[in-house]
């Protein structure tokens, strides 16, 4: 199947079946997610895995009741860190010299980038790691429609509540998103088998 | 090459060698980023191609002169629309309505839940649109990777300025990333022998 017809295939799955997706499925869009490119590779973000059983009824409950959060395999909440801060950015020049095996002080520009972020506000960073977990969300959905693997993006629910229960604030992070991963449930899903909506090209695309 | 290997091929390149990428490539991207999925499915966006090479140096003087911008071989930006419009709706509904042959009657309720939206401010719109832009990117650059095309995702600019030299404010329209396609240069681009920086599993993920 070529990407093209994956992201045919894949849609906001409304309805799942409680199946399991297999580990090695989930494994390889977990290792795609890490892989996402970020703004200046800095990855401001977590993913949290939700294992415990309570724990999923606790965001189910904070996040309209959308029944793919109990009928889905796994759960992952995309969260931004709020504050861009030094340690923060100098993790990622300690993990940068040592992968590329080069002293971290040569990296000493590209450190200096960071000092606009680091001197800006929680509102502004928290916004700007935000949007990076769009493009690992992106690329997560289409990972998982490469291993077909349905999927459900979610951004409707109640961030301070999932804060809270997720105990992310004292962490210096914010929920963002919701990805569940699942297989979906054709009979229960109306959407599984209606015709796919997009603009159509001339209606995306502006030539200037 | 699996989408592992691809995701681990690709990277932010800083210098493109000036060759064309093939319009068959060119277009499966955009099929890619047309495909993308959105909040609502409602691609609160534009994504405009650049032509003229008077523009896209004037988009290279606002965009922090990267060179990327005049090596490569397609310059697409990203343009959310800054309010959501009960007319920008209308249309989405109109689609729907005639991709799924359905009375438009029937959407009534879905209708109603871009109610919160058409009523929310104009920042909160344009944020929420953005945003569903990076998904779009991310999806853009996965399906580059896919392609074996170079790809550089870009927010270094000044976005008055570019919205200005589009004409976006005109349309409701404001610039949020540019994605330039190309080949990389090699022997200029010192990043394109460097190995790929990522957090460890360990440190991305989280389990609860």
């Amino acid at each position: 199947m070529s990407l093209i017809e994956q992201l045919n295939w894949r849609y906001a799955t409304k309805r799942m079946n409680s199946t399991k997706v297999p580990q090695d499925k989930v494994d390889k869009i977990k290792e795609a997610i890490r892989l996402t490119p970020t703004s200046f590779g800095l990855q401001g973000f977590k993913v949290i895995e939700i294992e415990d059983a309570a724990l999923r009824q606790k965001i189910y409950n904070e996040a309209c009741q959308q029944p793919q959060i109990l009928e889905g395999s796994n759960i992952f909440i995309f969260a931004a860190y709020k504050k861009i801060t030094a340690e923060l950015v100098d993790e990622y020049m300690q993990n940068t010299a040592k992968t590329r095996s080069i002293p971290v002080e040569s990296l000493a520009d590209f450190r200096a980038a960071f000092d606009g972020a680091v001197a800006g506000s929680e509102e502004q960073n928290f916004l700007w790691n935000a949007k990076q977990t769009y493009i690992a969300l992106g690329t997560g959905l289409v990972a998982a429609a490469a291993e077909q693997v349905d999927a459900t993006p979610m951004e409707g629910f109640n961030p301070a509540a999932l804060d809270e229960i997720l105990g992310l604030s004292q962490q210096n992070l914010g929920a963002v998103s919701i990805l569940v991963l699942g297989h979906r449930d054709a009979v229960k899903d109306k959407y599984a088998s209606a015709a796919k909506v997009r603009k159509s090209t001339e209606d995306l695309y502006m030539k200037l």
